[in-house]
């Protein structure tokens, strides 16, 4: 009988062997995708791409098994051959292949090309090649940056004592209501898809007090902007026990911090790829709805058309103010009015028109929404009521609160947002691997 | 100006300085749900429900501002009081109640006795009131084991190279093709939900070379089993650069065994609420499936009906074949049937009516599928076509390979069906946090 006890011995080199020194002048074997090839005569550069970066190795006809034109763009290969200091160099080494083979061949050549350092396409092209298209190193490295923002919301909660769940995206009803939302049939039943854990995570505070979900949401909304997607990666959490909205913040803010220090720590290289500065989260201001409008409306001459509600340029004008008077980069704005905010958003008791609730903009962009909670069973139903809202198809949810819930909150994070902020795209598709918007369903 | 700067000292105190003997004789400040209450007459045992478990306090209504009767299960409570040591109380110690604060309180009476160490309730009631049912001690315990599963997955891929990727759930085909898939209108356009984020992990392997993702997946298969969800959780993972199927399962069991030892360290109090053994990993028998059937029917004098198909009953006894010959809990099954798997899986050059593919058991049933793909554009376009599939629909998957794509494979594991073995449930339901099925769309 065979046994698999978990080792497994790869004959190729390990990327930090290979940036080792005790490596240099000796044999190896690399594996990897041809980049791009410099032919200089008799002699050619074989780039290769790997995972952790790019790698240059040198084919010389009179040297190698293989000849200068049997090596093309998009072929995975397997070299051979001693590594040796080279200044001029990526990482001051390169492989002087003397035997190589090739593991796969592509059937045509690459459509665009992606060894160049900036991808010279426009985003339509992009998206529909996008397989290929993120083989461009800068490409690739935006989604290492997203993964650095995932792993640290979870790493990060963990540490404060927060259980992840997953909960079900095909469900009977919505938890944000209205029309915006993708209907199927599901076994002859009406059905839609989640436009957010809401309803879930809250029923999860009674269980585990602090949980979190990292996962797809669905919005049919028909806005076709740069900064709407019809599914995105929401990051959520919701806490029990909280001593008021403050605390998510406190939260969030602590997230930022280990966010940055993990992508300081561990994602150099994509930092340098993409000539990121990383923003300031050691201190986040907060300031009210009201008060951030009344701040913009003096300072840039704007008239305020509408008290209870935030137009995208003006949230744009807010992220300006922070930056100019405080440096700050992002900004918490507090006390959003309640008729913007569902129903199970806790009013503030000092003034009802308003919200115990909060946004986060990130240089002038909401990324987060979040808030206290309504926990009381009756306060709840009254909410529901005085919206005209229906209890039908809730009952379960207000099951919950019935048999008696903790005061919680919580918050929202949209990932793409986030990410597109943080490196400094213009339009959300660059950050979302597989966008789907109003015209877009594939690839 | 307000800022936030990450920190918030909460009055309450942590479990782990509660669990501490610098605490002892000391007043403290704690947070939790009632778990239940035991009335000794002036005396009331009160149990509370917090998020590390169960903590008990006394209250005797002489010396604290509230009465016993003013306590009621289900309520949030934030209470004050000297902590002493008592041997009969669950972690050697105690508080006597002087304040208690009612932060919340239920409407109603909980609708089931969830203080009881095993719940004494059928599987469709604990579903129907999922929220509540899961305050039950080993109910929820279940889920914190879930969570060590997937954290383990991430957190061992992360040192193995891989990269999180995020996947749309909408797109215009399905991977697995076959009519068990939920349908949809996106804005007009005929959609379908992610059977298996196969065609994309595959396409990001150009990329990152290896990927994984933990998500949802959607199938409408019509089956009303212990072991079918309509939606389930998919542990995925893809890798370029293998030297062959086995490499994944060496990687499969490499992940085992850093989920074992994670949830050994950290989840030692999960453990012991449910009583639960390990499993053993340190090696995973692997053997060929038809030589599989041909050692059980011949053990358990059983006919074998086709040999190129392994029924339900069949798993269940090589399962049971293994723990007796080598006391193993998982087994793998490699070379499952050409006709049994997908187009693109790679067939074995030594016999094409096979794959170079595993299935996973633990405890007898599956949990895992995998194996190495199709590498080479031509072979797959031929392969479509011996199939008598069309190619609409698959361009842009194709065109990755088109476009050069390393030898890879992957596989996925289903983690509700991965919890249950591990914790010995007998219905996949009982490891999901809210099932769908055939019949069931709530809560």
């Amino acid at each position: 009988m065979e046994f698999l006890d978990g080792i497994w011995k790869k004959e190729v080199c390990d990327w930090e062997i290979l940036m080792s020194n005790q490596i240099l002048n000796q044999s190896v074997t690399v594996e990897g995708m041809i980049h791009s090839i410099r032919h200089m005569g008799d002699i050619a550069f074989v780039i290769l791409r790997k995972r952790e970066g790019l790698f240059q190795t040198v084919l010389e006809n009179t040297k190698a098994n293989v000849s200068i034109h049997d090596m093309k763009e998009g072929m995975a290969v397997r070299v051979r051959g001693v590594i040796q200091e080279e200044a001029r160099a990526p990482h001051g080494r390169e492989i002087c292949i003397t035997n190589a083979e090739i593991l796969s061949a592509p059937a045509e050549p690459l459509p665009m090309a992606i060894d160049k350092w900036k991808l010279n396409t426009s985003l339509e092209t992009k998206l529909n090649l996008r397989p290929i298209a993120l083989r461009n190193m800068q490409e690739r490295a935006k989604f290492k940056m997203q993964e650095a923002l995932v792993r640290a919301f979870r790493d990060y909660l963990y540490t404060q004592g927060f259980t992840e769940i997953h909960t079900p995206k095909i469900g009977a009803r919505g938890a944000e209501g209205g029309a915006n939302m993708f209907r199927l049939s599901y076994f002859h039943k009406p059905a839609v898809l989640a436009q957010s854990p809401q309803f879930y995570k809250q029923m999860m505070v009674g269980v585990f007090e602090r949980v979190f979900e990292t996962g797809p949401v669905f919005r049919a909304e028909k806005h076709n902007t740069k900064r709407h997607l019809n599914e995105y990666t929401s990051l959520d959490l919701e806490m029990g026990y909280i001593d008021g909205f403050e605390e998510l913040m406190a939260m969030e803010t602590g997230y930022l911090q280990y966010a940055m220090e993990l992508l300081a720590k561990e994602y150099g290289k994509e930092l340098s790829i993409l000539d990121i500065t990383l923003p300031e989260v050691s201190k986040i201001p907060s300031v009210r709805f009201d008060k951030a409008k009344q701040l913009v409306a003096k300072k840039y001459d704007r008239r305020i058309r509408n008290p209870y509600d935030l137009e995208p340029e003006e949230e744009a004008l807010i992220g300006r103010y922070f930056k100019e008077e405080y440096n700050a980069d992002f900004v918490f704005v507090t006390h959003y009015p309640s008729k913007k905010r569902p129903f199970y958003a806790m009013d503030d008791p000092a003034d009802e028109k308003f919200t115990l609730s909060f946004d986060l903009l990130f240089h002038g962009l909401e990324v987060t929404t979040g808030g206290q909670r309504i926990h009381d069973y009756h306060s709840l139903k009254e909410k529901i009521a005085a919206r005209g809202m229906e209890e039908e198809g809730m009952e379960q949810y207000l099951d919950t609160f019935k048999y008696g819930m903790p005061p919680h909150g919580g918050l929202g994070i949209g990932l793409e947002r986030l990410t597109m902020q943080l490196v400094g795209e213009d339009n959300v598709r660059e950050t979302c691997l597989f966008p789907r918007d109003l015209n877009r369903l594939e690839p």
